[in-house]
């Protein structure tokens, strides 16, 4: 396989964490991996090779013209290596606006998807993932994407936890046909034609709502890239609050913390299954190739992941039947 | 003070629910109440009175043309009650869209506010709820409208939490004021202007993320009722699936199990703490009366909370407030 192109200049705790995630994903998984940064901020790299890109788009810069302006900064090299054969895919915890514009501008769009949007999973106790998109990429869309943004997920879904027939719901505030605002409901009336679904192996259940999105009531839940980036802030939070809220009751009396430290490995595992690290970030569907969007405060932990989803879906070759799945549906 | 109007009607598990927590509210805590039914389905009422109702509105009916058919609703009477003077709040765990529908037509709007709005208090650990509105009376909203929630949140948050200067956000996908949809840009526009923060004796702090909701950041989050509808039943599904994965937690062998027996009652002070019943319903605030929207799967002690809301509400003069406020942002 070809390596794994990592921005090591991107994220929070950049270059450090990652860095180390991306020496570990190699040393431990055995995935090839490429750095690609100003190698002489890059210390204890290993065996890791570099490639090197001697511009960094800042976490906070305006994603279209920084992408445009510079044009030897780590994100976009990253997504030149991807266009250029020379790395498998590419996975950045930086600027997220930024990567997607690398990836779109570089990479290019597959062709029968409109928009690339971006697909997290969301931990579900007990159960496979659910995956919401967009989560983030266009803050406004056309009821069209949304058919796509379906079809896209049903093959991430299928590739990545293996559901065989994913059930893909709508985003809404009622179960019912006619809920929701005016574009949801037009929406609706595109995904309610079952072609599309036939097409990309999955099975449309219509409107599901924001309490069904950590359940095991559906597999790929789809809205427009405002309203998924709200409900997937709203679920950090919320997990947030919960955990500090538990910690509080642990720390009660003497009894309940010596009873918090019996709890200790069972509420280290409740804690990882549901962090975000642990699921290896976003992917960015719809472009030609891989492309992992880690979070901006990614720890090597998180990094390691990524990388490991960003090998898995190369491997499985996702892209291709992202592109079979646009081509059934348009035939 | 005028009784509390309480459709015994509406919920899922009316009416004894309803009629358990309306007996409790007036025998503990000595809140007048009257309760609006069907005499003959409404049992062990003790002294409380009623106001009969032949009709009842489903869960799951129209709101709009039900309200205007079933004339003799509990829904309908519950308003009219506190329209004509006989009540002077009105609480249902019914049918929401009809509940605003009744409210809106029989007690009508208070001049200055185009559309009532639902406002439900989200519970932020070890500090004072965040209020949420529009929750999902209007699911397209017009930008004026999210200033007239931001000053309405701001009375509610006073009145009901005591916030002296209540920060009020709007809800976005990004901190920066260019951040968002087209349409929360332009509500961006008109709350960014000081002139409503000043007259609502209120502290306008721009936009707000999804991760704010659940903390301290932030007092009042506005945004349109879609989108805040999902955000509250994303927090929904996202208690409910943490607090499942928690039981895992504690039943994984006997050791864990003991040591959540300890743990017991900090955790039920912690599930109570976070619990939408604890907070007592939410308000459709714009209306000529108070009206408390109850979950419809309120308990007798949701219905007890819902009272007490109702009645505070009405003894601080909330309605007084949210019309003098529209009239300082008017002059």
């Amino acid at each position: 396989m070809l390596p794994v192109a990592v921005d090591a200049m991107g994220g929070d705790h950049a270059p450090e964490a990652i860095v180390e995630g991306a020496r570990r994903a190699a040393e431990e998984l055995g995935i090839p991996v490429v750095l690609v940064g100003r190698p002489e901020e890059l210390r204890e790299v290993g065996d890791l090779p570099i490639i090197a890109a001697s511009e960094v788009i800042a976490m906070d810069a305006e994603p279209g013209s920084s992408v445009r302006k510079m044009k030897d900064s780590s994100l976009v090299r990253a997504a030149e290596a991807v266009r250029d054969g020379q790395a498998s895919a590419m996975v950045s915890a930086g600027n997220t606006g930024a990567t997607m514009a690398s990836a779109l501008l570089r990479m290019g769009r597959i062709r029968g998807y409109n928009r690339p949007a971006i697909a997290t999973p969301i931990p579900v106790p007990g159960s496979t993932p659910t995956t919401l998109l967009d989560s983030g990429a266009n803050a406004e869309c056309r009821p069209e994407w949304l058919v796509e943004f379906a079809q896209m997920g049903a093959v991430y879904a299928r590739d990545r936890f293996g559901i065989a027939r994913p059930r893909v719901g709508l985003l809404s505030i009622g179960e019912e046909a006619g809920k929701g605002s005016p574009f949801v409901k037009e929406c609706f009336e595109l995904l309610d034609d079952a072609a599309w679904a036939k097409a990309s192996g999955c099975e449309w259940i219509g409107n599901v709502e924001g309490r069904d999105v950590m359940s095991d009531a559906v597999d790929v839940v789809v809205t427009d890239g405002f309203t998924g980036n709200v409900t997937l802030k709203t679920l950090e939070g919320a997990m947030k609050a919960l955990i500090g809220r538990l910690l509080v009751a642990i720390d009660t009396d003497d009894a309940t913390r010596e009873a918090g430290m019996v709890l200790g490995p069972a509420l280290d595992a409740m804690v990882s299954e549901l962090h975000p690290d642990t699921v290896g970030g976003a992917l960015l569907l719809g472009v030609k190739g891989v492309c992992v969007i880690s979070h901006g405060s990614s720890s090597p932990d998180a990094i390691v992941n990524a990388i490991k989803v960003a090998a898995e879906m190369v491997d499985v070759e996702m892209v291709d039947h992202l592109s079979a799945a646009a081509a059934g549906a348009e035939s």
